[in-house]
């Protein structure tokens, strides 16, 4: 299943806040078996935001995260964006702005907040897509959202990394898992970095063009590094197959051939090149 | 003027890696005045850079920022993808064979690598678009470059850190600033954050609202933070203009009147609220 990520907030944009939620969500989904297409930072604009949903359904992505832009501000353009490329209008949706009305009535209980009253601003963040599902907020005000329209989940959650990776744990993973479950044909991802024993990453990647000849299906990579005379390139083997056993018995190959090859170097250069 | 960052490699959609170049390079050309309006990150394949290159250019971007895919290994593509979206093929720039030549001299001597000799990998670093104007890297191996095709000028850069870094201050930056002296109407961006005085982002919002109603000019926002008694939320300014002197003009106008009706609201609640 292919998925992408999307921030929207323009403290992304200017550098002023370093995005660390889809760094993190990349490798929730990744752990999950689902393969991230593309990450996109956006204003807080909703034309942009709907352009890049509209990108990742014509792109075949099958499930959106959105984080960002959910608040009480003027610039959360979040679920107008949603509303836009899904063509579902933003209507009150009961069950969240009961979660609103919970949320600042403990918040005034506790002194956090002068007033338990439901404001415009707090009630804007119970407008979601029509159709959409709230998702709750343990941590802070703005519910989130999840809709699934022609084939394509999109969930939005919030920017606070608190509040998104609380959620997301809590109701956005389970329910990707009954997607996954759905899916036929899943596929499965593995992964092993090992050490090349070599120091020149020209040299590698020599070494893994011959091994991707023979074994295509496998993603090799040398990690960059710098050079060095103590330098030992490390590598990385990923191998995407029907089942786990598939993919491992694949990665396995993969990795003895370039351990021969490597050693082969080895005996070229008299043990000078491979260290490991 | 418009930019985007495209940064290219699968370790970043699998969150094996944290894509902090992409906040790096915002940051700069956000001070240089330069509006970054999306951050996208693709994996190693040609076509996927190609049409994201493509997108921007159809969205009006003038300055389109790559980093990594420069190396020698097989699924560095990103050179393959500049060419397919500008359709200038890939020659062998004789300026950047030099650059590539004399480090991996260099690196021999230094006992780094095993030859000086220049395989099929260390050649390929030397291969740009028809056209591009190569850039040095004077901290590891593959050299930059930096192309302009109708009107927009796409630099590649490395995804080593260091190497993007030193790059980007050495050679790029001035580059940008010529540009930016030929365009005409340039627009300069100022922000400023001041504390609110209030706990209650519902609050600040509606305040907010108001401001902008006077000052449309002037975008805010209010910095997202958790509830509580000690919370003081912070709110930032944005100001654009076409001098510096009326940037921030416009600056201080809108916070004038943003801490005018903070104030309102601690007369109103007998300075429960306001504690700045």
């Amino acid at each position: 299943m292919l998925a992408e990520i999307i921030t929207i907030g323009r403290e992304i944009l200017t550098g002023r806040t370093l995005d660390t939620n889809s760094n993190w969500l990349a490798k929730e989904l990744t752990d999950l078996g689902i393969k991230v297409k593309r990450i996109v930072v956006v204003d807080d604009v909703v034309e942009e935001i709907s352009q890049e949903i509209l990108n990742a359904i014509k792109y075949g992505v099958r499930l959106i995260i959105t984080t960002g832009g959910l608040g009480p501000t003027f610039d959360d353009k979040t679920m107008e964006g949603v509303s836009l490329a899904t063509g579902r209008k933003l209507v009150l949706n009961r069950t969240a702005l009961k979660m609103v009305e919970e949320k600042y009535k403990k918040l005034y209980e506790e002194g956090a907040v002068d007033t338990p009253e439901l404001t415009e601003e707090r009630k804007k963040m119970a407008y979601l897509p029509d159709g959409a599902q709230p998702i709750p907020n343990p941590v802070g005000a703005a519910p989130g959202m999840m809709i699934t329209v022609s084939g394509c989940t999109i969930v939005s959650l919030p920017g606070v990394p608190k509040e998104m990776k609380e959620m997301f744990t809590t109701y956005v993973k389970p329910a990707i898992q009954q997607l996954l479950e759905k899916v036929e044909n899943r596929r499965i991802v593995i992964e092993k970095i090992i050490p090349s024993g070599l120091k020149d990453e020209s040299l590698v990647a020599s070494i893994v063009k011959k091994v991707r000849e023979k074994y295509p299906e496998v993603y090799i990579k040398s990690l960059p590094e710098r050079f060095g005379k103590e330098v030992n390139i490390q590598v990385r083997f990923t191998a995407e197959a029907n089942s786990k056993e598939e993919a491992e018995a694949l990665l396995e190959s993969a990795i003895r051939e370039f351990k021969k090859l490597a050693e082969a170097h080895k005996d070229l250069t008299n043990g000078k090149e491979y260290t490991n």
